[in-house]
């Protein structure tokens, strides 16, 4: 079976091109740089397995910040990931419908389970016989997105014939306006949440699913109890919990996306989709640049088989994103030296 | 299916009998009530997914520390529970031998997963048509010791006859004697070791699987990328490299138990068995002395088909031994008051 390349492998591009960790400029992930600040943790919470009150204060905070409805079950897990390697275990294996291109676990994790895979390219093109269907929405790399309304008709089209639609929100804190997580709780739709990207938290392993409450109680079944860090139940808590703190901390994100839009511009590079964490740039020579840019410590993220297709996430702040600028106009000076013309 | 009743369930305890936590002495789990200092932690940690680097590093740190082989597979997971969880997934349901009583969240998986349950009191009472077989050892919670040599041999019997053997260390790490740690890679064997209880970081959630590297693999890919947080890796890392502070955490620990059995010796309560982070205690009304504890706000463990049999976790010091010694007094004198004569 296939390898994934993921991005965030900074280690490997250390290794490849060398410099130390704090040379570099690494974009190449769409999870917010600044980590929501951390409450205060009593030495309990690391002591102790995570106790009932802890995980439901949590999980408060999470139907009130994503907007679940109150019969929605929310299960929490250590990363979204957790949940994606069990949607395929929902139902006997069929066919599933991947709508993309998109985030490559999904497919990867039913095709290990002994589904076969429909690569479809709109909601037009899902076949009957999919058993189960998944869609990222926002996407990942392009942003694209698919309208609640159209996502809900297929959601009760799956129910209807036994089967479930995934939708993955993982980028969705910053466009809720196509979010399903209002309706949830309907039989057949699981819509997955990422914790760690918004909020610039991925090392604590930290996702929910909202389903139904017969989905939500299989998923609890497969975790286990305990599944989630005392600390991530903590952080998480707080975190919902922030108010005006959460509406500034959105803001320096909004900030840091329009300064990446700024240098790519200022480049004349054409950014043909994205999301409040990441822009999608169309480049003739994007596997060039990446190589290119590495050789000046950025390291962003680029796609096997999308050879003009190049990731950036969002730089830190202006002095971030003036180092941005000065390394892409080195790069692409090196790099159109090489090009054929 | 039933509901476990696990230890730690301070809140359930609290509503029923009332107080605030810090009323309250917690003696109800097998968790080390002293965490072993943290070390400073980055923000990075906090901010990325655990790249490879850190993952390996705390590998290395386990394989040392247990005392693994160079070819034997070591699995990071977000708690032994997470393993615990995919045993059962190992091979097609059967019947599966769990030598007890014994911690119920293995039969509990098994049996969800259709497997049909052996109950075994000693190794001789295995079925040869098991498929696998569950051993906690040494066991929770009446300690009882099971042999290397014996261990090995079982290991090496169901490996013959396509099935496995799981044998769950959670509390060995006091008692290495009969550890399989060195032995893991064999064809057929996964030894499971926790890493918060020792530690006394149970909220961290980490345990690991050692075994061959055809069932590494297997774990890994059910598990998925990222399945531990970066804070609990960077943890494990340090303290498993922790030299002669890691020594001097083990004596106290021993001061510990010393502590514990001091005080149930003092109210002639009589031990059966133990760990160094547990002791079993034979009453003839355990159940009335647990809730006329519980009056007390001491927390122990007792069991509902062992009426019996009553555990204590140990006390973190002098002045905790100290509490529990007057509050055990008392519970003694209210509940003898009571007791039929």
């Amino acid at each position: 079976m296939k390898k994934i390349e993921h991005g965030g492998a900074l280690d490997r591009a250390m290794s490849q091109y060398g410099g130390v960790r704090s040379d570099w400029l690494d974009l190449s992930t769409g999870i917010n740089p600044e980590p929501f600040h951390l409450p205060d943790m009593s030495s309990d919470i690391w002591n102790s397995l995570p106790d009932e009150g802890l995980l439901t204060k949590a999980l408060n905070g999470a139907r009130t910040y994503y907007g679940a409805a109150p019969a929605t079950a929310i299960v929490a897990a250590p990363g979204t990931q957790a949940l994606i390697q069990l949607m395929p275990w929902m139902k006997p294996s069929g066919e599933v419908a991947v709508v993309g291109p998109t985030y490559q676990e999904h497919e990867f994790c039913f095709a290990k389970a002994g589904w076969a895979i429909r690569h479809c390219s709109s909601l037009r093109e899902i076949p009957v016989s999919a058993g189960a269907v998944v869609i990222v929405n926002p996407n990942n790399p392009d942003g694209r997105s698919v309208d609640r309304a159209d996502l809900l008709k297929l959601a009760e089209e799956m129910a209807n014939r036994q089967g479930f639609l995934v939708v993955d929100e993982a980028f969705a804190d910053m466009h809720p306006e196509n979010s399903l997580a209002a309706d949830a709780g309907k039989k057949g739709l699981i819509v997955l949440k990422s914790f760690g990207k918004f909020f610039g938290l991925a090392g604590l392993r930290l996702g929910f699913a909202l389903t139904s409450p017969e989905t939500g109680l299989f998923l609890r079944e497969r975790l286990g109890p305990w599944a989630v860090s005392g600390p991530a139940l903590a952080i998480a808590a707080h975190a919902f919990a922030g108010g005006e703190a959460l509406d500034a901390f959105a803001s320096r994100l909004q900030t840091r996306r329009k300064l990446l839009s700024e240098v790519l511009a200022a480049h004349g590079l054409m950014e043909i989709g994205g999301t409040a964490l990441f822009s999608l740039v169309r480049h003739e020579q994007a596997h060039g640049l990446h190589d290119s840019l590495c050789r000046q410590r950025v390291l962003t993220r680029k796609f096997e088989h999308f050879a003009d297709r190049l990731r950036f996430g969002v730089p830190l702040d202006r002095n971030d994103a003036d180092k941005l600028h000065l390394r892409l106009t080195l790069a692409l000076r090196a790099a159109q030296a090489d090009w054929p013309k």
